[in-house]
């Protein structure tokens, strides 16, 4: 076995993201490493050999359960020991398992297939395998995640943001449920694409010209195949399963990516210090910085949107890929076996993510702070619009011209509505009880109490995501 | 009203395509222009406008109805002239629009919502419109092409490709169904998307704050603002609607640009002077290079490969604007508004290989020529795998060194068989005609023999998809 | 001529941005237009018909001379009319410059040159000025924005931050300076490479076979031809000038770009409501959110981040543009045509930004107030190396204690020092004497002291960066 | 030793092109492990040291020296098992330095520095010595490799193409010594900007505050211990080194790829079955494809092409990686990270192509039947320009209906003239006389000899470059 210091690894994923993620990464490459392509080409093989058993009636069932025994003792160094001859991994392959099966298999070892038949269904095998064993249910626990947080913070006030600038209130939790609720598409998306990936035995040109040498049915041959294997054919083929199947079900990773890196980038600004409403978990013994003691940085939030810099780009790869001159070119063969990368990458920053999830923490008296600093300002919009309700007209400009005025004094829109325009206040009174029942004194005092629907929504984004989770765990299982 | 030569413009798009291409551009222009856009926020608007008469009782049907007569005035001149004091476009628009409507409504104008509810729901509606409306009709246009040629060279023999070397027969109508059924499925895809866009009227952070101070359901209302508009909302939105409706949609414009790119790719390699197996259309007062009187370049197909290159990157742009910070920031804004040059660049494409279909000819003598160059040498798999069946172990290696032997004394392998191998020559003749019914000489003289099952699959693919193209017409119709 | 209202243009630099910015798109126009490449290639026409008469003795300098009038007369429109005819640009505009000249130098328009000696020397030629003419200009002007507020700011405290977090102290000026270096390295960078664009006439495979035919000495000829343009010719041609001269510039100008969107990233998160820093200019006319009426947004800055997502990503197009099979095929040239847009982006951003620069204000009280609203805690650095220097072991790891202390008792770290560890007090207050000169109840009382080198870096680079940029102006002059 | 089976890794670079070619990645791993990470910050520290050891006047020269033993005895899994408990690296590195060094020593480690002086300076030093020892090197050897070819073929004629269509003759050394002249710039580059790499000591917001606490003249400081690595201070540093030296380093390394990747599918065509004018090695054992044993692929080629497709799209990574906010966030950590996979990535593509070069064999009679195959047909140029130059108008269209009338009579240019254009003909071969010396007869039966300046221009780069080679070794040895 070419054993080998992870220190002597070039790719971060294969020393330092390995070794602070043993348990994610083992089981990544139980489905990406080389051994693992190893492994679901014999896969494909074996199911070969079992089709043909099957068509050509050369033996019963237990000669086909036998294959599984020699599935398994097949090792990546012989392959690639015999590679070194062929020059050719799927003929070094053939080689060694035509040496393992009984004598009257051996003519059919890969009998009527060109490699691209093996490795692209062993590939829509591992990609089906490694998206619905590890990441969906990583997904599903990140998704978890987000909606226990969500709940717990429903109704705890925070100030809604746009452009950086105080807007209107919302709740913390409702700021949550947006990632609950475009993760949990996201999530859907990608059950629904990894589940329709697709295998092929349609030859050196997609024509079935060599398995119509075979049998007068070459598409049903196909079909047994690929049952052995869980798969279904591709639409068309060339050499290659049509690369689209799998460039969805890659761009959806990317997208579900975009949606964790926008979550990692709103925690890392609401950890700024003058912001400093939720902060990550930080161990007693943790350095922040080498030179500043003082420092508790976002760093795995900082850590989650790099991860995404690092890998987003990639897609235009797999753009690139799409594009095989005629029956096919080899031009994709290297980049595609780049996926893995960025499988394990997204994997990665997936599992950060729930880590931050789990151990974040809620500073609620500066959330408050952070909502009442500039007063009742952000209440703006509601004078305004209560304002024009009660039948005035050009109410923006009048609210506007009162923010300007409370910019320059200091004082409050109420006070300046009470002292400068106390008609305009009678209004504002008579309007919001009828609409809300509220008092405008206690309104405008507590701008929290301008939530809209953020609670409401919150639970039941929530509620509808819990559901999805069971329902596609239940999928899965 | 401002106009300008087309030739002081800046992009291509706005000269040079649109010069070329003037039906389809002033097609593009009615939903992706500065002018659609103010048109289609002002649409929005009106649609608030309508909801507000009827939930708050302002007026009857015929008040309604008459909104539908004050959109049309308006002008991107007035609002653009407006928007010099506003310094903010919907403000623009509002007070435009303010000036128009009977002196109840004025108030009501843009009431409870913040810019991007008419913005985003605007360009939903946009992208939506010009998806159905435009592109998917030419992409069906460019499918029937495909077909019909398809079905046209179903058994028209060529040989199959892999890595640029012959590889095994294929037809040449098979060869195109490849993208029948590519872009079928991608047309499938974008018709299943553009239908999914969503609106919002959830106001400045999402949470319908706004809406709240005037009804009791602003959810509700929101689902009635967007009916009038043929929207439904979006799941969850900040300021805006959640990007990955419309970012699944982009990306799945730039799916079908791939294949389409890749069919390019394939033709354009297939007019090479020694391959010469098909030809765009050169009209007689052509001129192919100015300074090389004979030539006739493969232009068209390169110009849509070059297109693919230039607006393919631009998925990154998307990507990168599904993170925006909290409740929104405004950094994807004016990328967004790119999105209108890259459906603007997928239309030319997609025009440009239709009619590069519609022109094509085909060079039958030299599709032969190319199939029989080598002789029986593109028999080289069945021959292994008609001796293989026969019982002969190592089959492979043996036809292996035959090709090699073929290459050094110019024989063809039924030569080398016949001559030097008679036993292995009987079991092929043996094995040939039970699995075909074929004699041998016949088939190692006409290597077109050897098809596989290319023909059948060709009709049934064209089969299949004219059928979806009677169904999505009636869709979308 | 062909007009048409610009608000039917596709491309939002044809409307939106055109509209705002008119004199600098019109500078734009004048050499990215498709009128600009017409009038271009006329230029390099002229050139190689001035070459002739000189080799070929076809006339004196008045001839020459005589071409730089017909030069003016020829119009886009002739040129695209005759290309319906040709199909073919460049055989487009020969035919009309052919109808100009006088009898004896018909047969010698084009002569021996192919489209792309005239189309890449023509290319080189506007890319050259727009960089030189437009871009440059633009680019110094927002470098003097960027040296005067640094200098004016050069003294101002602010809190430096790393990760979001409060760090140790800085002063604005120069947090600007950062800018002035890294941008002012760029613009000398873009002076370089501007003025090494290459055009060529090597003719149709870059092996001067045509001009063979007409001179002894082809390269001569192609340096006398390039030499009334301005330009030297590219070390290897094929149909083309070998892409990387060009390559290399469009990268420098993105280089350029992510300096700039960093800026804006960097002003954008000052103007946040709990930062309040800096702001942009708002006028009181001026809008900021059409139902906020408090609303002051730093939307300049999000629209220069903005563009730099929409721009940034094309540089793969120019990447994948390097690849060109054999002496060229044409799949470059549409993607080519819009580096047009490229470098408009690049202008609209640079023009905002310098627009921003201009306009911003400083709010120092918050600057200061930022700085010391956690008491000397950005101090933690300083008391951990003056206590290590003092001889004391494990410094960091005591004021690390401290830091966790001061969080838990709301002392700040002086208060904890003089009650809790007056040993260290004293070391370190001997310490800061004699290596700064410092009174350390002065220090801790005033953060704002421990600045480093902060000023002095940034006059001297402010005042190397002027000296820069008299001397660049010079040389494009 | 943390040790593990290669084949449970997941990147392919740390399994199967680790394995397939081991000398170049164990050279690799020796700068871009992690091991060599660890390598690189220990150095950086101990420089740190030595600079406090001569400031400070710790001790003399024999004490400096002592540090690098100690250096050598530091591992990457002490250091990465201390990181467990302080949870970052560069603290955890430091504590394991302090246990080794002498007692007096121990407070001066990493004194006055912030982490990242000693990760980015490490960092300059890895990205400075891969490129220099071990990048360049491998591009000098392909450099050669391709001069050598170039120089054999010099004379061998090839049909030039443009657009996949014959245009004019070439020399296969002149297509050839296109690659000797774009890769030879890029290398000159690549020289450049490596050896202009920067370090750091300017502390945690590069202002040196930290170190004006040690020194009165930090700016001096930070050179001496930038001297002691063989860099220079960068000009402006925040916490970082201002990423732009090596963003260019890496665009020119991308620079290169897409040449190395232009040539590759220049090679790549020309080994279609059609074409078949140049083969890479193939050996007697290798086999072409599992199921159809005459296959010859240009399989290595079409890799080089493939890793362009992986790599290429990662410069977006770079250009994200600029923007980092204030004074900096750490969102450029982990994907910085990853530049390690891009070099490595590049040297296999650089490696395979040498290797490609080095195997080539040329097939000189498919060269001679591709240029001639049809007729004269390619010097359809020549005659319409001696025609032109002897003074006949509109040469281009009467030669272009020559072509046409040649295209369906199969006569060849030269019998049209003779038979159909005596005048013309006799004008051509005058004027061909009066140029060239040449007999038309002999020009337009041997097409070979219009060729130009190939020959010539091929020789005079390829002595150019071999003095780079030469200039180029002296410096980096």
């Amino acid at each position: 076995m070419e054993n080998r210091s992870i220190y002597r690894n070039i790719s971060p994923l294969d020393h330092r993201y390995y070794q602070s993620n043993k348990e994610l990464f083992e089981a990544l490459s139980n489905t990406l490493s080389e051994e693992a392509t190893v492994a679901y080409c014999v896969k494909a093989e074996m199911a070969l050999l079992k089709t043909h058993i099957q068509l050509q009636n050369l033996g019963d069932q237990s000669l086909i359960d036998s294959l599984d025994d020699i599935e398994k003792t097949i090792t990546p160094e012989e392959v690639y020991k015999e590679e070194e001859k062929t020059q050719h991994n799927i003929r070094a392959l053939v080689n060694v398992i035509n040496k393992k099966v009984p004598e009257k298999l051996k003519p059919w070892v890969h009998m009527g297939a060109t490699s691209v038949d093996m490795l692209d269904t062993a590939n829509s095998m591992r990609m089906r395998d490694v998206t619905r064993n590890t990441i969906l249910p990583l997904l599903l626990e990140l998704e978890e995640e987000l909606i226990k947080m969500a709940e717990a913070e429903a109704e705890t006030p925070q100030v809604g943001r746009t452009h950086g600038q105080h807007a209107v209130p919302v709740t913390l939790g409702f700021a949550l449920a947006e990632y609950v609720s475009r993760l949990g598409q996201s999530i859907r998306e990608m059950e629904r694409l990894s589940s329709n990936l697709r295998g092929k035995l349609a030859g050196a040109v997609g024509g079935y010209n060599a398995t119509s040498m075979i049998t007068a049915d070459p598409l049903e041959m196909e079909k047994i195949y690929l049952k052995f294997l869980g798969l279904k054919p591709s639409e068309y083929s060339t050499q290659m399963v049509e690369p689209e199947y799998l460039l969805r079900l890659l761009l959806e990773y990317n997208t579900a990516f975009g949606i964790i890196a926008n979550l990692a980038d709103d925690l890392r600004h609401l950890q700024r210090s003058e912001i400093d409403e939720v902060r990550e978990f930080f161990s007693a013994t943790q350095v922040g910085s080498s030179t500043m003691p003082q420092k508790r940085n976002p760093w795995n939030c900082e850590h989650v949107k790099s991860l995404w810099k690092a890998f987003a780009p990639r897609v235009m790869s797999f753009y690139m890929d799409q594009i095989s001159e005629h029956q096919r070119d080899l031009s994709n063969s290297a980049s595609a076996r780049f996926q893995a990368d960025f499988i394990a990458g997204f994997a990665a920053a997936t599992s950060r993510m729930k880590k931050i999830m789990a151990g974040m923490t809620v500073n609620k008296p500066q959330l408050t702070r952070n909502l009442t600093v500039q007063g009742d300002f952000v209440l703006a919009e509601p004078t305004y619009i209560l304002l024009a309700m009660s039948g005035v007209n050009g109410a923006h400009e009048i609210v506007r011209n009162i923010t300007l005025s409370c910019e320059k004094t200091g004082k409050t829109i109420m006070e300046v509505l009470q002292t400068e325009q106390p008609e305009s206040w009678t209004r504002i009174k008579v309007q919001l009880k009828k609409v809300s029942g509220l008092d405008a004194e206690n309104f405008y005092s507590d701008p929290s109490l301008y939530r809209g629907k953020t609670a409401e929504k919150t639970r039941s984004l929530c509620s509808q995501y819990s559901s999805m989770i069971t329902e596609i765990k239940g999928v899965l299982s």
